[in-house]
C-alpha cells in the first residue's frame, strides 16, 4: 500500500469532462446586459508616420458607442522600456498595430464604423531582418528612445571563467550558426476582453490573462486608474502557452473602449487577428561554439545571440535569461561567454510562449554536443553523461542543483531507443536517431521581489474543502493537482475539495503562472495551507475522542487513533461537531509560500529557482529525399519531475508540450510579407494535429526534489524543450547534414542536401 | 475629533449608486448559453385529490426539454414537520400548489406547455378559516401526518408564575381579542431561481436566497444530491423582507427541470405569480388579557394564539417563538401564559417576514397597556416607565437583558411628539397619539446550533482590503457596515475596503441574514479578522520602523510611531514590503465568531441573543369619520441602537421598517376568494409609496452595548414592529374606538364606528 492516498495516482482534470463537452464558460461565453462590441482598426502598415485619424463618420454612424485613438484617450506607455502605447500616437511600427477602436451594438456596426475611420499616413521604410536593423544607417524603429543604440533594445550577456584560455586548451571545437522561426502560441482560445465600470468608477475585467496581479497594476499604471478599483476576473482560460502572459493593447482598449461607452465592452479576437494582434515567439539567431578536451570534457561554450524581437518590448524581450542559463548552465561547462542583443524590427513583436528561450537555445547547444562527440569520436550519449549536471553542483550562474535526475533521463531514452545498436546504423532506411537533453527551472523563478502566491483553505459543515489559491487554472491541469495536493495533505478525498481560482478580490496574491511554476509553487502553499488545517482537524477530533491530537492520524478523511482502528471519525463530521456548537469556529487556514530562492544580481548570477528540472528526448526520423519530408517516427522523452503528483497529468503535459516542439520542429513558422503575417490560421500555419504525431513514450524519472511538494518539479515547459535538437541531430545522423534553423520543412531541406548531399 | 474615523459617520451605501442607476445585476440578469426558461403549472383549486396528470402533448410541443411532475421526479418531502413536497403528489392543498413545470426554449412555448398538461382533479372541501379549521369534523388538510391532532401542526405553550394568583390580586384586567392580516413581503425582484448541473454532477445555482448554507442543506436533502457537490450563489438580492429565508418550491423545481432538461433552467416569477406562489404573513389571532395592581405594576399577562399558518409549514410556523417572547417579556412580567397552536388551512402558507411575529404580538401587548393606563386612570406613558424592562433585568424566557435604553425612548418620543399635552386633547380634530414600546433579539438569536458568521480579510500589495464574509447584502446595506467595520477596526480608509459576498464556495460559513443579527454577528466577525490583522499589520510595520509594535497607532491608513508623528508608514507600503521579499507573506485572517447565547431549553428559557433592541413609536391619526379613512400625521420613533455605526444606514433601515409598519397598519391585506389571492399586484395588494409616507422622526439611543460591535445592536426589523400597535392607540385615542385589527382600513374603521360611535 502507498504511503499516499492521492498522490501518484494518475487523475482525470477535475476540469476537463466541462471542457470535452463544450460545457466550459469562457469568456467569450459571458454576456452583460448593456454589452457592446468591440474591434480594432490596425495599421496596414509595417512603419508609418501617423499624419492624421478623421472618426467623424465612423462616430455618426447609428449603434456606434464609442470611437478612440490616441488624440482622445488618457494612456501612458507600457512594456520594457515603456516602448508602447495601446493606442498608438504617432507611428506604427509593425503591421496590426492598433491605431484606433470602436464600440458599437454589434460586430458588423463595429466593422463598418472602422471602414469609416480615415487614417492618412506617411509610410516609411521597414526593416523586417535584426542584422538588418543592426547595420548603420538602418531605419530607426524607435527614434523617441534616445536611451538606446539603434534598433539594439536590450543587451544580456553573461561570462564566467576564461573562454579564450580554454579554447586554447580544448582539443576540438565546433562552431555553428543556427535560427529559430517566428512561431505562434495559437491556443484554441483566442485573446479576449470585457470590460465594465461600476457607477463608482470600480472596474471589473474578465480576460484569459494568467498574470491576473500584475495585469491589474499594468492597468492601472497606464490607464491612471486606482489599482485598488480593479477586479481581474479569471474565467476558465482556453489555452495561454504563454501568449496571454502578457498585457496587450486590446486589454487597455477594452477598457478604454468602456469607459468612453459608459457600458460593457468585449473584444473577442477572430482566428486572424489573433495571429495578427497577438505576441509571437521571436526569431532568435545564434552563433555558437564549443570547445572539449580529448575526453570529452566541455571546457567551454560561447554564443553571441541576436533576439528578433519585433516593434516592441514585451515579455520576450526577456526570453534571453533562459537562453543565457541554458549556455551556461546545460552540462557542467566551466567557461562560458554569451554576448546577446535584442533588436527591434518591423514585425509582429515576442511574448513569452512556453520553454522561453530554452527551444532556441537547445537547438544550438545539443546540435553542438553530437558535433562534439562526434568529431572525437564519443558516443553523443556518453559525453553527455561525462559532463551531466550533478546533484550539489552549483552552476557558474549561481543555480543550485539539488534533485537531478539527468545522468537517469539520458540513460533511460539511450536504453529505450536501441541508441547503442541503431544510431549511426540505419541511414540506409533514410532514418536516424537523434539526442538532446535540457535544464530548466522546475521550483519557480524569482523574476519579481516576490515568487510567492497565497492560499486559504476551509472545510464547511458539509465537509466540503474549499482551497482558494493564487494560482491560475490554464488547461495545465492546475486545478487537479492542487486539489490532490491539498486531499493528501489534509488527509481527506480528493472529492471532497473544491478549487477556487476567481478573480482578484477574492484570490490571494500571485506573481502569475509562467516558468512551469504552478505545482511548486502553488502547491508547495496549498501544502502548507492543509498541514495547518489538519493539525487543527486533529487537535479538534482529539477533543472529541478524547484522545491527544498526536495519537491521531487521517486518511481518506477518516480520524483513527493510532493503534486502536475501531475509535474513529469523520473528518466532516468533526468539522461540522467543532462549527456547529456555542462559541464554535470553522476551520480555516490561510498560507503564503515563497520558495527559497534569490534574484539575479547584475552578473545575472543568483539561484533564481528552487528546484531544476532536466531530461532527454531521443527523436528517430526518417528522411524523404526526394521531398524533403521529414516524419518523426519515435520519441522517446525522459523527465526528471521530481514526483509525479498526477502520473496522467505530468504524462499530458510532457506530451503535449512534445506535440507543440515537433510542431516547431516540423511544420510551424509563421512567414511575412510586407511586414504581414501571411498564413493567419492553424491549418496554414502548420500546427500537428493527432494525425501528425508519432508515438511519444514517456518515462518518468522520480528524484523527489527536497524542496518540491511530495518532492515535485515543475514540468509545465519541459516536454517542449528539447524536440527540435534532438530531431535535427536525428536529421543530422540520417542525412550526415546538419540542420541550421528550424523547422525542418521540406523546401529547407531539399536545399540543405542539395548544398550537401548524403553520402549515399 | 471622534475617538473614530469612520464609525458614526453617515455613509451612503457602497451599492446604492449602481442600485439607483439600474446597474447592479441581479440573478434575472444573468444569461447562461443555452439556458431554458422554466415556468409552473399551479393547482386553481385550493384543496383537492389529483387523480391523474397528462404530460403527453406538453413533451411534444417543439421548444419542450423537459416536463416534470411528481410521478417523473426523486423528491423528498422538505418543511418543518415534512409536510410539503416540491411538486405535489396525491393531493393539493392551496391554490397555487405546484404540480407540473416546464423547461422550454423560451416563456411563451412554456406557458403553452403548461397549457398543453391535463390535470384531473378531485375537487375536496376547502378550509380558509383557522377557527372552522380548529372545529370537529373540519376537513383534514394534511391526513397523512397521523402525528398530529387534525389540523393543529404545532403548539408552543409558556407559562411562568401563577397567572391565576396574579390576576385574583389584579386591580384592573383588560381583555381583548385581536386579528393580524393575510400580507406580502412583496420586494422589488419577485423570485428567480437558476440552476445548472456540470458534466461531472455539480450543481451550480443562483438564487436570492439569504441563508445560503441552510438552503444548499435542503436542497440536497431533498433531492438526494451531495451537498458538498452544490455551490449556491448569491448575486446582490433586489429586497426579501424575509420572503426570501425560506427555500421554496421554486428553488427546488428549478433543479428538477435543470437536471431534466441536461441545461441551465431559470424561473423567475411575474409579479403575480410572486404573490401566487411564495410565502405570506400568516394571519394571526390573540385572545389576550392583562392585569396590573392599583399603582400600575403589571402583574401578569395571558393569551391564547391561532396562527392561521396555511397549507404546509415554512419558518412562518416557528413565528410564535417571537409572539412568546413579547408577550412574556415586553415589560416586566412576573407572571404569563401563552398557548398557541399552528394552524393548517388551504391557503398561502407563512414564511418570514420582518419582524416576524412580532408586530402581531405588539399589536396585543401594546393595546393593552393603553387600556391597562385608560382603566387605572395613568398615563400610558407612565405605566411603560414603571414596568420598563431594564439593563441586568433577566426575563422569565431567560432573556438577559444587557443594554437597555427602552425608557429613554419612551421619554423621547413622549417629549418629542407632545405627548404630555396632546394626548386625549385632540379629539375634536378626529385626531390622537397612541404610542407603542418593542423588545426585539438584537444580538442574533440562536436557532441553529450555531448562530455564527465566518470573516476572511486579506491586504494585497495595492492596499485593497478584502473582506469575505459569511454575511448576505440582500438591501440592508450590510456590506457597507461591514465594510465601515472592518476599516475602522483595521485603522484604514473605507475606500480600502471590498465587501465580498459570493457563493458557498468562496464565503465562509454563517447561519444566514434573519432575526436582525447581520451586523452585530458578521459584524463582530469582521471586526475579529480586523483586530487580528491590525496586530500583525503593526507587527510588520514595527519591523521596517525598527519600533515595538505596541508603540505604533493607525489610523486612515497612516501608521505612526506613538508620540513620534514624524515617523510614520502608509499601510499598504508596509502591506506590500511584508509580502513582496524574500520569504515574505501575504497578511491574510480569519474569524469565525458565535455570539456568547444559548438555545432556549423545552420550556422555552434560554438566552438566545446577546443583546436586545428596544424602542418606542408615538403615532398621530387623523380618523375622516364620513369615509374611514385613518391618515397617519406624523411618526415620532426612538430606537435603542447600541451604537449607530452608519447612522445614515441606521434611519434608513428605522424610516424603511416605518413605512412598511404603516403599510400593514393602514392598507396591506391580501384578500383570499376561492382560495385566491385576489390582489396579486403592489398596487392593489396596497403597498405605501413615498406619497403615502408622513413624516417619521427617528432618535436614535446610542446605549453602547458591552458585546456589540463598537456597542452595535440589531436595527432590521426594529422600525416595523410598533407601528401597527401605535397606529392602533391613536386611532383609540381619537376615537374612543378600539381596533381590534389591522390594517385599519376604511370599511373596518366605518364598521367599527357604526357598532360604537365616537363621543361626539
Amino acid at each position: 500500500m502507498s504511503a499516499f492516498s492521492v498522490i501518484g495516482k494518475p487523475v482525470r482534470k477535475l476540469d476537463g469532462k466541462d471542457k470535452v463537452l463544450g460545457r466550459t464558460r469562457f469568456v467569450s461565453d459571458i454576456t452583460l446586459p448593456g454589452m457592446a462590441t468591440g474591434r480594432i482598426l490596425r495599421s496596414p502598415h509595417a512603419h508609418a508616420r501617423i499624419v492624421s485619424i478623421d472618426t467623424a463618420a465612423a462616430e455618426r454612424l447609428p449603434g456606434v458607442f464609442a470611437v478612440i485613438h490616441a488624440g482622445n484617450v488618457t494612456q501612458q506607455p507600457f512594456g520594457y522600456g515603456s516602448d508602447n502605447l495601446p493606442l498608438k500616437k504617432d507611428k506604427v511600427r509593425c503591421a496590426g498595430d492598433e491605431v484606433a477602436a470602436v464600440a458599437a451594438a454589434d460586430g458588423e456596426v463595429a466593422e463598418r464604423a472602422l471602414d469609416l475611420i480615415q487614417v492618412e499616413y506617411e509610410v516609411l521604410e521597414p526593416v523586417f531582418d535584426p542584422f538588418l536593423a543592426l547595420a548603420a544607417g538602418a531605419p530607426r524603429i524607435h527614434e523617441e528612445r534616445t536611451d538606446l543604440d539603434g534598433n539594439v533594445s536590450m543587451r544580456w550577456d553573461f561570462e564566467t571563467g576564461d573562454v579564450e584560455a580554454a579554447a586554447r586548451q580544448a582539443a576540438v571545437i565546433v562552431e555553428g550558426e543556427y535560427s529559430s522561426p517566428l512561431s505562434a502560441p495559437a491556443s484554441i482560445e483566442t485573446h479576449v476582453c470585457l470590460a465594465e465600470f461600476s457607477s463608482e468608477g470600480h472596474l471589473d475585467v474578465w480576460t484569459g490573462v494568467h498574470m491576473a496581479f500584475m495585469y491589474r497594476k499594468a492597468l492601472a499604471d497606464s490607464l491612471d486608474l486606482d489599482w485598488r478599483e480593479i477586479t481581474v476576473h479569471q474565467p476558465p482560460i482556453g489555452g495561454s502557452f504563454g501568449g496571454k502572459i502578457d498585457i496587450d493593447p486590446i486589454d487597455f482598449i477594452t477598457v478604454l473602449l468602456a469607459r468612453a461607452a459608459r457600458r460593457p465592452v468585449k473584444i473577442h479576437f477572430s482566428r486572424e487577428e489573433e495571429f495578427a494582434g497577438s505576441r509571437v515567439r521571436q526569431p532568435m539567431h545564434f552563433k555558437m561554439r564549443t570547445g572539449a578536451d580529448a575526453d570529452g570534457n566541455i571546457l567551454f561554450r560561447e554564443a553571441e545571440v541576436v533576439s528578433d524581437n519585433g516593434a516592441y518590448n514585451a515579455w520576450g524581450s526577456h526570453a534571453l535569461l533562459v537562453v543565457m542559463q541554458t549556455i551556461s548552465s546545460l552540462y557542467r561547462v566551466p567557461n562560458s561567454r554569451v554576448s546577446s542583443r535584442v533588436v527591434y524590427t518591423n514585425k509582429a513583436y515576442g511574448g513569452s510562449v512556453r520553454g522561453f528561450g530554452n527551444p532556441e537555445a537547445t537547438f544550438a547547444v545539443e546540435q553542438q554536443t553530437e558535433q562534439l562527440a562526434d568529431a572525437l569520436g564519443m558516443d553523443p550519449m556518453d559525453i553527455r553523461l561525462k559532463n551531466a549536471n550533478q546533484s550539489g553542483d552549483v552552476t557558474p550562474q549561481g543555480m543550485r542543483i539539488t534533485s537531478c535526475g539527468l545522468s537517469d533521463c539520458i540513460r533511460a531514452v539511450r536504453r529505450q531507443s536501441g541508441w547503442d545498436v541503431r544510431r549511426g546504423r540505419i541511414r540506409d532506411q533514410h532514418r536516424g536517431l537523434g539526442a538532446a537533453a535540457y535544464i530548466h527551472v522546475g521550483g519557480g523563478a524569482r523574476i519579481y521581489p516576490s515568487d510567492g502566491c497565497g492560499s486559504i483553505l476551509k472545510i464547511d459543515e458539509a465537509g466540503r474543502v474549499t482551497l482558494i489559491t493564487g494560482a491560475s487554472e490554464l488547461g495545465q491541469g492546475s486545478e487537479t493537482v492542487l486539489a490532490m495536493i491539498a486531499a493528501e495533505e489534509l488527509g481527506v478525498p480528493l472529492a471532497a475539495i473544491k478549487v477556487v481560482n476567481d478573480d482578484t478580490e477574492v484570490k490571494p496574491w500571485d506573481v502569475g503562472a509562467h516558468a512551469s511554476r504552478t505545482t511548486f509553487v502553488a502547491g508547495n502553499s496549498a501544502k502548507v495551507a492543509a498541514r495547518e488545517l489538519r493539525e487543527k482537524l486533529l487537535e479538534t477530533a482529539g477533543e472529541f475522542l478524547e484522545v491527544d491530537a498526536t495519537d491521531l492520524e487521517i486518511r481518506d478523511g477518516l480520524i483513527t487513533v493510532k493503534g486502536s482502528p475501531g475509535r474513529s471519525a469523520d473528518y466532516a463530521k468533526i468539522a461540522r461537531r467543532r462549527m456547529l456548537r456555542q462559541g464554535g469556529s470553522m476551520l480555516i487556514a490561510s498560507s503564503f509560500y515563497d520558495p527559497p530562492t534569490e534574484p539575479q544580481d547584475k552578473r545575472y548570477v543568483g539561484n533564481i529557482s528552487a528546484a531544476y528540472g532536466f531530461g532527454a528526448h531521443v527523436a528517430e526520423v526518417e528522411v524523404d529525399v526526394e521531398t524533403g519530408l521529414v516524419t518523426v517516427v519515435d520519441l522517446w522523452t525522459a523527465h526528471d519531475v521530481g514526483r509525479a503528483l498526477n502520473p496522467m497529468g505530468v504524462e499530458g503535459q510532457i506530451q503535449g508540450g512534445a506535440v507543440m516542439g515537433l510542431g516547431l520542429a516540423l511544420t510551424e513558422e509563421l512567414g511575412i510579407g510586407d511586414g504581414h503575417i501571411l498564413q493567419p490560421s492553424p491549418r496554414e500555419y502548420g500546427m500537428l494535429t493527432a494525425l501528425g504525431v508519432p508515438p511519444i513514450h514517456i518515462t518518468l524519472v522520480e528524484t523527489i526534489d527536497p524542496e518540491g511538494p511530495f518532492g515535485a518539479k515543475g514540468v509545465g515547459e519541459a516536454g517542449l524543450i528539447p524536440v527540435a535538437a534532438a530531431v535535427a541531430n536525428a536529421f543530422a545522423d540520417a542525412t550526415g547534414v546538419r540542420a541550421r534553423s528550424y523547422p525542418l520543412a521540406p523546401w529547407k531541406v531539399l536545399e540543405w542536401l542539395r548544398q550537401q548531399p548524403p553520402p549515399s
